[in-house]
């Protein structure tokens, strides 16, 4: 594996997942894997469980995590090719995206979109010239689109939880009152699909996502329905993709409870965190028996533990067979 | 040792002083005693000392320190139980709280008072949830209402430089110009008495300390009387507690200089830092021989490590033997 | 070595640059060298390249390095000697620097000049009062007059890509829009001249150095006669010296581009970054053959690492011999 932007390939995805789960074991398990080299962690946007848990996941395989706070440690990065840079941005994205890589083995990055640019968002504008100028891996902790870490930890925690080969998975949008990206909604989709579940989206009209991530997945406006004996219901508010970046309606009814669920008695809920109670999602949830948030949480650490050491054995030219 | 938020008993209070002496002496003694281990330091409020001090107590011991500011890496908490969170706070303490909880061996945490909300700062309403929620060791980086670290290294410091076994200790209220949190001397006080030294609190009316912590104190308006004969004189201004969270007059004549001390020849002089030179503590006394704050300062990195080497001696099954 | 706040003389410098190129072949050579020692790294002001090589070369020694940075997680200095401290200044820097010194085995330290108090700035205030109340090493990390550890790597830089024993080497005053210290620009000249190389400054009228590092120069308003025949030429803007911290006109004519290298076909360029693209430099220059700047960049890691590294040894009572 070179980058960790996206998901690939179904045999990738289930080599990461044990991977993932053999790490979740015994955490040491390859503990000299990352002796001497070091992974920055970039983030231009806050984050608590993504800083923390990739930290964690280097140190686990002996390699040290610098995090450097972006936005605030920094200076502002200017993004446009050819910019005559004589406002307030201090340093062009590609000057400071090589001297990262001349300074770290594995760079991870964090890069919300802007909700208000569509195609820069959608192009993935931060992360490319990322590729382009690096010259070292890049893991993506969160891009524009995508989450690819959250979800791989997803994987991980339904692949824990399921009863079925094959469960009924639903993606189902919750009211929120911020403006949100489609980053783990789309990723979720990609990921579900791409790991062969039977997946379904609902949510309000307006809120179609982008086709590209769900395109095979079952769609509709009728939350009852969609929920109907779902085996794990993944909640989570996304803004308009269409008319981009809107916030259409308060939705409020779309807030998942144990009334919506009554006819799902073995649905499992999930969530990436932080979660809004009692708008999103309701108390009697989040505290039941259904709840696997805190199990997505701890998986995030074993996720990110299987993306390095990938990265670091294909480095050493010794990746690891897929399964 | 489960978790450390409190004075306990005298007992355990000489061991950790004991302990300390010891790591001061040899700081890496214990130095694989925290290997594979991680302490993440929550900082809900700005530190200098406490941090990094922390940092090299679990550093000596072998153990990784993660740093988290809470307040500016991560999100905003929501603390109230039942919230319907559409307003500013983005994560509930409990659901933070756990998943911090899943990430490290123990968690410490400073988080200051409202000075606003009496009852939730009497009650230590987020350690309590801590606590409850994390299902970790919890290390007290100073609460609302207490800060023993800070306390233990003000005893060690007093075991170091006492002439006598029960030395005069007086706390003397000095003037600020900001409403400060009573924590640094309520702690004080229940460590001094705790540790059965002989303590004075002198203070202009109306800056009566929470009894619960004093009890047991000789009180007094008439500074002078409680200075003379004293052995160690610790400087701090707080804030009203009865008249909560007020600043009630500039009392600029409450200082503390070399005059005030024409009585007290052997008089040793405390204060936590940062201290605010020529309006608590005159710079004579600071810069001259009576001065241990320096040695206050430095003490709290083996305070820390003693209390963390007693977490995780308690974790492995074998809690150092009370002294 | 005691300190690293400036350059001293010529064969400390190449004992210095030769150590670089010794740990840029082989980064571990010393690994164990900084075991069980701590480098605080206290930053005042922003940073991106000057924070990540210092952590980098600190670990590259088995050194364990902490940043604070100060204006955001600690509390704000107060400077003046013998101020009453009741109004914003929480802490006084000579109690600062103590309890730095008392935590740390080296202190690093960056703080900018106010470029509204000359007098200040020239002396060097803030690093005076940590070099007098720390009791511990000093690495400047860029000071109020000068950026040594810049300078080190632009030498170590200039080692590498010289063709001549003894280069023409001219620094070029940029464009800016702000107002910007004179630290690089006074260093490169000290550590150029103090290495023997041929050095031109050119700048427009008013934007002359403080004399102290521009002695021995060639010094010219002529930037096109300055260019002729160059093999290195330096871009840096700085504000004026004498009209202290002002800027005093756009001057935008002095970008430097491929035009005005027309008559130096062997000029390398070179720039400390971050760099104002189209503005201080053009893309073409940056994008180019010319251009050292990634390298500069890169040099910054092993120059911290050899001062480190002379530190630590003359701590340990075996200082390297000079060259």
């Amino acid at each position: 594996m070179q980058n960790f932007t996206s998901f690939t390939d179904f045999s990738e995805a289930q080599s990461l997942i044990n991977l993932a789960l053999k790490y979740k074991k015994d955490p040491f398990l390859d503990k000299h894997l990352g002796r001497g080299k070091r992974i920055g962690l970039i983030f231009l946007n806050p984050s608590l469980r993504t800083r923390i848990s990739t930290q964690l996941a280097a140190s686990n395989l002996g390699m040290e995590p610098i995090v450097l706070n972006m936005d605030k440690d920094g200076w502002a990065l200017e993004m446009k090719e050819g910019a005559i840079m004589n406002k307030n941005t201090v340093e062009h994205i590609k000057d400071a995206a090589a001297v990262l890589g001349s300074y770290f083995d594995i760079l991870a990055i964090r890069a919300f979109p802007s909700l208000t640019d569509k195609s820069q968002d959608v192009d993935e504008y931060i992360f490319t010239q990322f590729l382009k100028f690096t010259g070292k891996p890049i893991i993506s902790l969160e891009s524009a689109t995508r989450h690819p870490l959250q979800s791989l930890a997803d994987m991980v925690t339904i692949k824990e939880n399921a009863q079925e080969k094959r469960p009924k998975v639903v993606l189902t949008w919750a009211p929120h009152i911020k403006a949100i990206p489609h980053a783990v909604a789309n990723s979720f989709c990609e990921w579900a699909l791409g790991c062969d579940y039977d997946l379904t989206v609902t949510h309000p009209e307006g809120y179609e996502l982008d086709e590209q991530f769900t395109a095979g997945a079952t769609i509709t406006h009728d939350q009852d329905e969609a929920l109907k004996d779902a085996d794990f219901v993944y909640v989570k508010n996304w803004s308009a993709f269409n008319d981009y970046g809107k916030i259409l309606h308060a939705g409020e009814d779309w807030i998942l409870d144990e009334q919506k669920l009554a006819n799902s008695p073995n649905a499992k809920v999930m969530h990436c965190l932080p979660v809004r109670r009692n708008l999103e999602l309701s108390d009697e949830i989040l505290d039941g028996k259904r709840s696997l948030v805190q199990e997505q949480a701890n998986n995030r650490i074993y996720a990110a533990q299987a993306v390095i050491s990938e990265i670091l054995n294909t480095q050493a030219g010794h990746p690891n067979k897929k399964v």
